[in-house]
C-alpha cells in the first residue's frame, strides 16, 4: 500500500479550473449553433482535448511520476502506483444541447483503487469532490457541504437513473432493467455524471448505466463511496475499469438492486 | 383587439423573485432528502402551493381585472382579456432529484393567444423571458442575451427531446414517435421546460411532449415564438391550452415533423 499523501483539494480545483477555460467559453456558443457537421460535432472535440491537455499539463508538472489515462489522449505509466483518469466532457449529448449537467471528470486510482476524485460543472459553479475520507460540493459563493447519500434502504423507495434505456439493447439485458425500474418510487432518464453526483448528495438512490469506460466512472466511486453509497459492475465487481455499472445509495439498497437486476 | 400594453418584465421578474422565495430554500433541502411520504412529495407539493400563492397575489394587486390559471389554486376570471397562466413547479422530478433542470413558468395571454411570459431557474439564476416582441436570457451577473432558434431546416439535421418516451403508450402515437427518432441527428430524454427553453436559446431544434396542460406550455409559446420558433398541437393547432404539443426551430423544420408524426 502506498503511503504517499493524496493530491489536496486545492490541486484537484487547479485542473478543475483549467477545464473549464477551455470548455466553459463553447458551452452555449455562437460556434456550436452555427456548427453543421452532422457526424464529429467538431467545436467539442476541440475543446475536449483542449481540457484534457490543460489537465494533463497540469498532473505532468507536479506529479511527473504519476500515471495518466484520459479519453482523448490514452494512456501513459499507467503501471505506476497513482495514475489519473480524465473525462474532459462527460455527457457531451448536453452540453450540445445546451444543458448544465455535463461535467469535467477527473479521478484518481492509488494501488488499483479509486481513492479520490472531482466532477465540475463550470456553469452552475458546482464542484464536487471526493479528497479520500469525505465529498463534498463546493460552490462558487457558498460554503462548502458534506454530502451523504439518502438512506433508502427499499427499492421501492428509491429513485433510478439511466443515461437511457436504449442502452441496455433489446435483450435479458433490457428485461432486467425493465424489471427494476417496475419496482422503484420513480425513474428517470438522462444526466449521465450529473446523475451520480446526485446520487452521492442523497436526492438520488440508484443510478445504472451500460458500457462505461473507466474515464466515465473512475471519478464518481469515490465521490460515492465516500459519501456512504457503493459502485459496482453488475456481477459485484470492481467498477474502476469501467463496464456495466450499478450505484447505489446504501449497501442494502445496492444488494437489492443487483438481486433483481441479476435474477 | 386589446390595445393594453404588456405587463414589462421588470414585472415579470418580480414574480419569478416571488417563486424563487419559496422553491429554492426546498431545493436540494435535507427536508426532501428525508421525507418518506411515498406518494404526495409532500415538501414540493407546499412548495409548489406557496410559490403559485405568491405569484398570483402579485398580479392580484397590480392586475386586479386579470384572469388567472394555475395549477394548484385553478382559475378566475379566465374569460378576462388578459390571463396569467401559471405552473410553479414544472419538472417536479427533476426538482426532487436535485437537478437544476426545473423551472417556475409564468405566460400572458391576451385575447387567446399567447403573447408573453417567462421561465425561471433560480439554481442557475437563468431568467428566460418573452416580452411580447423578443426573446431573451438575463442572467445574473450577465449581460442579457437575445434568443433566437437554430436554423437546422430539416430533421436530419435536427436534435430532438421528449420528457420520457414512455409518455406516447403502446400504439399509433410510439411508432410516430420511434419513426420520427429514427430519422433525428441526436435525441434525449427529460427536462420538461428547460427542453423547451434551449429550443428558444438555439441548442434544440424539436420538442415533443404529449398530454400537456395549458400551464405546462403557455409561457414557453411565446419564448420559442419570439425567438423564431413554431409550437402547435399534433394536428396544427393553437397549443394554448395544452394537448399533445410540437414545438419546432423553424417552420420548415416544424412542417416536416409533422409530416412524420402525421404520417
Amino acid at each position: 500500500m502506498t503511503q504517499q499523501k493524496l493530491p489536496d483539494v486545492a490541486f484537484m480545483q487547479r485542473l478543475a479550473a483549467a477545464a473549464a477555460a477551455e470548455t466553459l467559453p463553447l458551452f452555449r456558443s455562437a460556434a456550436l449553433i452555427e456548427n453543421k457537421d452532422m457526424d464529429g460535432f467538431d467545436p467539442v472535440t476541440a475543446a475536449d482535448k483542449q481540457a484534457e491537455a490543460a489537465i494533463r499539463a497540469l498532473i505532468e508538472r507536479e506529479y511527473p511520476e504519476h500515471g495518466i489515462i484520459g479519453e482523448e489522449f490514452g494512456a501513459v505509466r499507467q503501471n505506476a502506483s497513482h495514475v489519473w483518469i480524465i473525462d474532459p466532457i462527460d455527457g457531451t449529448r448536453a452540453f450540445i444541447s445546451g444543458l448544465p449537467v455535463w461535467g469535467t471528470l477527473v479521478g484518481l486510482k492509488v494501488d488499483g483503487a479509486a481513492r479520490a476524485g472531482f466532477m465540475s460543472q463550470p456553469y452552475t459553479g458546482e464542484f464536487f469532490v471526493a479528497d479520500g475520507e469525505r465529498s463534498r460540493l463546493m460552490r462558487d459563493g457558498h460554503s462548502p457541504v458534506t454530502l451523504s447519500t439518502r438512506k433508502h434502504h427499499t427499492v421501492a423507495e428509491a429513485t433510478l437513473f439511466t443515461t437511457t434505456p436504449a442502452l441496455f439493447g433489446t435483450g435479458a439485458m433490457r428485461e432486467a432493467w425493465d424489471r427494476l425500474e417496475s419496482k422503484v418510487r420513480l425513474s428517470r432518464y438522462g444526466c449521465d455524471c450529473y446523475a451520480f453526483a446526485m446520487l452521492a448528495a442523497g436526492f438520488t438512490d440508484i443510478v445504472i448505466d451500460p458500457g462505461l469506460k473507466t474515464y466515465d466512472i473512475a471519478a464518481l466511486i469515490p465521490l460515492i463511496e465516500q459519501a456512504g453509497g457503493v459502485v459496482t459492475t453488475m456481477d459485484g465487481g470492481t467498477a474502476i475499469n469501467g463496464g456495466d455499472v450499478v450505484a447505489a445509495a446504501t449497501p442494502e439498497l445496492h444488494a437489492a438492486t443487483l438481486d433483481i437486476m441479476n435474477r
